[in-house]
């Protein structure tokens, strides 16, 4: 029997961009942002008028994805996982020219039970042909053609009409 | 109406690497391989059998995608398709590290109408959800849920088939 196949997105759900942007505005304003203030919203909504540019752009600058902390359990339940379905990580990446290689060097790090040949970068996940999509974005499940799973991060808790996960354990319950 | 999605190989169907091989090998060795030589092979099946892996080893290395030259017509024809279909450009990059950041230059540069939302970056191209998808490697097409076109280059002249285009002028008949 052909394995099922999830394509897992990697921001917000694998790594995590959140505590970079962070850590990135708080060297450069000396602002320490707090997690409860992103409750419902991106970083650059929360920051003032004048700075929301520049946390714009940090995605865009070099090394902004290099060495991301891993979200807390991805590794095992992704793990257990790849031996019941087939997996494929997938990133929109192409917005960020200099995310690409730092995406493939975390992954080979971090994921390296995870072949190379299934990972996908991407601009619009509307190329995706998987049975499952986990990802933070429910823009994302729009025209995606298989089942899309919300995986919760503080911007989209207010996001209804997706089956949500809300960490690795409850994907673990899921699918394993 | 929806339109139609066509995905695009980028190497030796948009780019063309070949020529960037034969440039590096005369460098490296001082030997002018020939086209004709190259007729139903790949550059690495045509070297001496001690320069197999050093010609295997070039895309992996810096710059090797770098300026690569477009293929004739290439440019003119996807602009024309762009207009009735949804075109994709779909590149097994990911055994190349280094060709992600140089791929995203060389569209962005050669192909500015392609939004980076339109390309996908992937290693295994089973992950593509298309209409159509033209590449001259024909193991592309078999867990492909759409319609492979066979794009031709020297090392598949003796695939059959699958429906083959010679050149962009084909693919321009083919879909306009």
């Amino acid at each position: 029997m052909t394995k099922q196949r999830i394509a897992i997105d990697m921001d917000e759900v694998m790594a995590d961009p959140v505590s970079r942007f962070l850590e990135w505005y708080e060297r450069d304003h000396g602002i320490a942002l707090k997690l409860d203030q992103l409750h419902g919203k991106k970083v650059y909504q929360i920051v003032s008028e004048e700075h929301r540019e520049i946390v714009l752009r940090y995605p865009h600058e070099v090394n902004f994805f290099k060495d991301l902390k891993v979200m807390a359990d991805s590794q095992e339940v992704i793990r257990r996982l790849s031996e019941k379905y087939e997996i494929f990580v997938a990133s929109a990446a192409m917005e960020f020219q200099h995310s690409l290689f730092d995406k493939h060097v975390w992954l080979q790090t971090h994921f390296d039970f995870i072949p190379w040949k299934n990972y996908v970068f991407c601009g619009a996940k509307t190329i995706i042909h998987a049975d499952f999509l986990i990802d933070d974005h429910a823009y994302n499940f729009q025209d995606f053609t298989g089942e899309g799973i919300l995986f919760t991060a503080l911007h989209n808790v207010h996001e209804t009409g997706y089956r949500r996960v809300n960490n690795w354990r409850e994907v673990a319950e899921l699918f394993l």
